[in-house]
């Protein structure tokens, strides 16, 4: 699209090529100046790429300053992108002070640490704005996938009047004269809109999780991509579900984000693989783990989620696996049991990480009454959750994906703080 | 898209036609039973609308159970859509107890407080659950029409170590050893990535305001739908845009939701309504709204707001209009200056309400720290957003549209809480 008002004739870097031999106006950012006395080069950064503008004499513009040129399109092979502008005029916008850190080098070169906390500038680093490019694919393309299946969106209250979950890992924030907290899921939500009649719907939206522990795998605030479906029969149609949302997810990255997964030497999983995802029971999750450590393994650790795409990989070429029935002890009070005595719950892993964590509800009022107290919990505490299996609740369950545990992953980032824009940590709240 | 498992075969209530003469097998939701003592009708109801069970004999199934029901689809031009379902056999998946308030009567008949008590029942209520189906025509139209012109979905951190704004009307929340607050705006993270280089954002998020007053035009948590864009001249190119947006909108809601709009007697402005809104400048505003009312206004008030729409209205067919070029001592800290010493600043009232608030941005350093000092905040408290600006950010601005109020003057709703699914007002934090 044009860009606004008096920048109308405006020319996107990308588009330069289209435009050889005309005159055009480039506008952006400074990324490198070489000034080399008689001629100079700058790179000249915007929203579509990098290109080459050639200035007459040397040049004096700090890098990352805001610059509109005027001058030629011309075909130059060793220029990026095979065009560069001979400059006539040009004007600097906006003046950038002398940075803290170069934007204009290999992000791997910095620390995390001093990526976060310069993240304003950092994010000017093309191959960590990426990222995001990556991560809008993947918001866009869950949405638009579920919405073909007939899934209605919906946005719920995250300022909540008590856990779901019982209390433990919230944040409490003072409402006037009274706490209220920050929702550690929209679950409630998700099936309270289920029951209303909805049937299916889906949320993107903010989670938060009052956890201490600061590992490359946790947030204390991330985006949820939430799942919740009814008429279903056991987690077997839920993981159907994820397969056919990720399939999509994956070809939308293939297809728009060419340039993003080469930046990172990553790839996506293509259909084929998705459908080779195996499905192990609790049980023979463990038994694999075991066999291949050599010991014998009680639960799905870090380690053994590590394990099992590893087998994964070796046994069906493919890059993770689902993992279901788990015993109620591991489970929430919520879990629909399984004929067998086990739950009807999942975790999907990928590439050694849980990305996912879902199953079907219970949703007869007693026996999730019954549980609630077998858990250990107040039937009072959850008394407006209860209401919702008071009136007629179908058969329904659901899902949900974490958007920056995906992103890491699809990435290959080793911190998936790097997945958020601003991440939050216990020690990080700014900027 | 068929349902899962067991539930494959089933038949959607809008599908009934389709399947005039076949045995079917309908699910869902027990609206409303008559018995006739030799024959009872049954409306069911379920994602796709309500459908007639015809049953032989007296029926005893409570109001809002949940059944699923197989029989022969059977046209009756008397029966709601058409055709009906001749019940062989039933079961009831889930029965419902005594309802604490009628589903199927009409919801004029509900307050605004017995309908936000029983929220997750009240939400069955077909009126009431459509508002909600447009809203989400609203959030997926609005992105959509964004990424059609370049913009990039970004998600960013709603935990904020400080305000942009300073610091009153927030919400503090307690974050391990210190205070965070909830972020009113995601104006600065909007501005940093225009900055970063994305030159087009946009954000559908929750925003925080603790303010006190109850009215039906205030919510306390609420959705956002923010826009930010680089390389624009004044706050014209950010209301065409804005008009553009909103005929993507509202052409996306008269083709999805008409039978919605019909519920609630509502409809939208069609391509030639939008672009018909006129712009005022704030002194031609007060001086409409003064000739108006017979006496001199100073302020646009919501009795303004409702004065120049009705104006609009009459002198130019079309329900609101843009006020631009406020004062600079109505608009934040961060509003660019016009060169008549106002300011590039815009509202759009649309039936009576202020739905838009936007403006270009200060994007020079120096100036941005003048115009802190100068309306009396602190440099330092403001040191992250200023980072922004040091290092080089185009001439930008950006908007946002309330998705609650939008909602509401969309379908006419009487408060704003009625477009809201969990509503938090400084009362209500539940359910």
């Amino acid at each position: 699209m044009a860009d606004a008002g008096s920048w109308g004739n405006r020319t996107l870097v990308a588009d330069l090529g289209a435009a050889r031999g005309a005159e055009v106006t480039v506008a952006g950012w400074v990324h490198r100046v070489r000034s080399l006395g008689r001629v100079s080069f700058v790179l000249l950064r915007d929203r579509s790429g990098i290109a080459q503008l050639v200035f007459p004499g040397s040049v004096d513009i700090s890098s990352e300053s805001v610059i509109t040129a005027t001058g030629t399109a011309e075909a130059n092979e060793r220029a990026p992108g095979g065009f560069e502008v001979q400059v006539q005029e040009h004007r600097v916008l906006s003046a950038a002070a002398d940075l803290p850190l170069a934007v204009n080098g290999r992000p791997e070169n910095l620390s995390l640490d001093a990526q976060l906390d310069h993240r304003m500038l950092a994010l000017r680093i093309p191959k960590l704005l990426d990222v995001f490019k990556v991560q809008a694919t993947i918001v866009e393309s869950f949405a638009r996938h579920l919405r073909g299946e007939g899934f209605t969106e919906i946005k719920t209250a995250k300022l909540i009047g008590s856990g779901t979950e019982g209390g433990t890992g919230l944040f409490a924030v003072r409402y006037f004269d009274r706490d209220v907290f920050l929702a550690q899921s929209p679950q409630l939500y998700k099936q309270a809109m289920v029951a209303a009649g909805l049937e299916r719907v889906f949320e993107v939206g903010h989670a938060y999780r009052a956890e201490k522990h600061d590992t490359p795998r946790h947030l204390n605030e991330y985006v949820s991509l939430d799942v919740e479906i009814a008429f279903i029969d056991s987690e077997h149609d839920l993981m159907d579900l994820e397969q056919r949302i990720l399939k999509t997810i994956f070809a939308a990255i293939a297809e728009r984000n060419r340039r993003e997964l080469a930046a990172w030497g990553a790839s996506v999983p293509d259909a084929e693989a998705v459908d080779a995802l195996p499905r192990l029971n609790h049980d023979q999750a463990l038994g694999v783990a075991s066999d291949r450590l050599g010991r014998r393994v009680y639960e799905v650790s870090p380690e053994v989620e590590r394990e099992l795409c590893a087998w994964a990989a070796s046994e069906h070429g493919t890059e993770g696996c689902f993992v279901y029935g788990d015993p109620r002890r591991k489970r929430p009070f919520y879990t629909h049991p399984a004929p067998d005595g086990k739950t009807m719950s999942f975790d999907l892993l990928f590439r050694g990480v849980e990305i996912t964590t879902g199953g079907r509800r219970i949703e007869q009022h007693d026996a999730l009454a019954e549980s609630i107290t077998a858990n250990g919990l107040s039937v009072e505490s959850l008394a407006d959750y209860l209401q919702v299996f008071r009136y007629g609740c179908p058969p329904h369950g659901g899902f949900a994906i974490g958007l920056e545990r995906l992103t890491q992953k699809v990435l290959g980032l080793e911190n998936v703080k790097e997945a958020s824009l601003f991440p939050r940590d216990r020690k990080r709240t700014r900027p």
